[in-house]
């Protein structure tokens, strides 16, 4: 299925940056941490950052941030959803071509809330398990009044645009010849740091296992 | 002069993790790398990844991404632009209480094209040394072609919102008596790796002492 159908998400420049296979999407989708997810409020644009999780082609939307936007979303609502990555900065010899590595997605959709409780706590456990794998089996489960307060949106992955750029600078051959600056790639990685405990429970295995995958 | 002059920008929920200083909006604007531009297209949300920079109160936005954007917005374009740091995955006792430690800046405002080669030139400076300090004077500058290729959008800094997390879980006092689950942050950081030379020139200090800050 092409990740395009619509001239919403179909590319206009950079081609050779655009992914189209529906497995880079869910690499970069899965490897993050937030969304930003974007709506029209009474016509103005509007930018949250937001929890998420995918489960198959449906991206889950957590309710705890940006509670108006997800009210405004109960009724189903439009939405760009767009996950990005940087990867590195790219030093050229000359400004004009000085860029970024990065991996980014860009998803085009009507969210719906998850309604029913099967759906519902589905999408609470893949929004969970994304942000913190291994927290729905270790934690204390939601109980009736904290699943009442909470939201969750899900969006289809119909449409959607990846794209990636993950090479060196692009520089002019005046340039390159030239020789006269650096260029090169700052790589720029995101990793985690040392469990910081709330009490004095050793750090069970989901934590520090995650902790130790960056190092 | 406040941050939130309308409703766009009033919180209307977690006040407690609001930061009211303009100080805390520059804070968070000028330690990122990229921020997500959001505007309606169409009618439809449209949210990508964009390069800034900030000077004083006002934002620079780059014209190298979503160059269909960028010309929606040439005529001036409400836009709402969001910069959001992850700073730790909060692990609770109970799944409903796991969150994010972030700091995000979401700005709301017209946006107009840099018109005129000195405010031009101005605002593609401070993209430039946003993304990549001492570039500007390193690398070879910006000619007539270059300059007429480019676009950059300029941002009043008059209306925005910053939400700071930065503290361990907020659990239940039933579920911390307990003491079943473990609780506690896994910090999240950006950092820069070893420069990936393009060329055998030696790495100069502008980018030597840029990878040498995350160590």
């Amino acid at each position: 299925m092409t990740l395009s159908p619509t001239r919403l998400s179909t590319p206009n420049r950079t081609k050779h940056r655009t992914a189209t296979d529906r497995a880079a999407l869910y690499e970069v989708l899965d490897t993050g941490l937030i969304c930003h997810l974007g709506l029209v409020l009474d016509g103005w644009p509007v930018v949250l950052p937001t929890g998420y999780g995918r489960d198959g082609d449906t991206l889950y939307l957590h309710g705890s941030t940006g509670a108006r936007s997800l009210r405004a979303a109960a009724g189903g609502v439009d939405v760009c959803v767009t996950v990005t990555h940087v990867d590195g900065i790219v030093y050229a010899r000359s400004v004009n071509h000085h860029s970024m590595n990065y991996r980014s997605a860009v998803v085009h959709g009507r969210a719906r809330p998850a309604t029913g409780r099967e759906e519902k706590l589905h999408g609470l456990r893949v929004v969970t398990e994304h942000l913190a794998p291994g927290s729905w089996q270790h934690a204390r489960g939601v109980n009736a009044k904290e699943f009442a307060a909470v939201a969750v949106l899900a969006l289809p992955l119909h449409e959607a645009s990846v794209k990636i750029r993950a090479t060196g600078p692009d520089d002019d051959a005046e340039d390159v010849e030239a020789n006269a600056a650096w260029a090169g790639v700052l790589p720029v990685r995101q990793v985690f740091g040392s469990p910081e405990p709330a009490a004095d429970l050793p750090v069970p295995d989901h934590v520090a296992s995650r902790a130790a995958s960056s190092r």
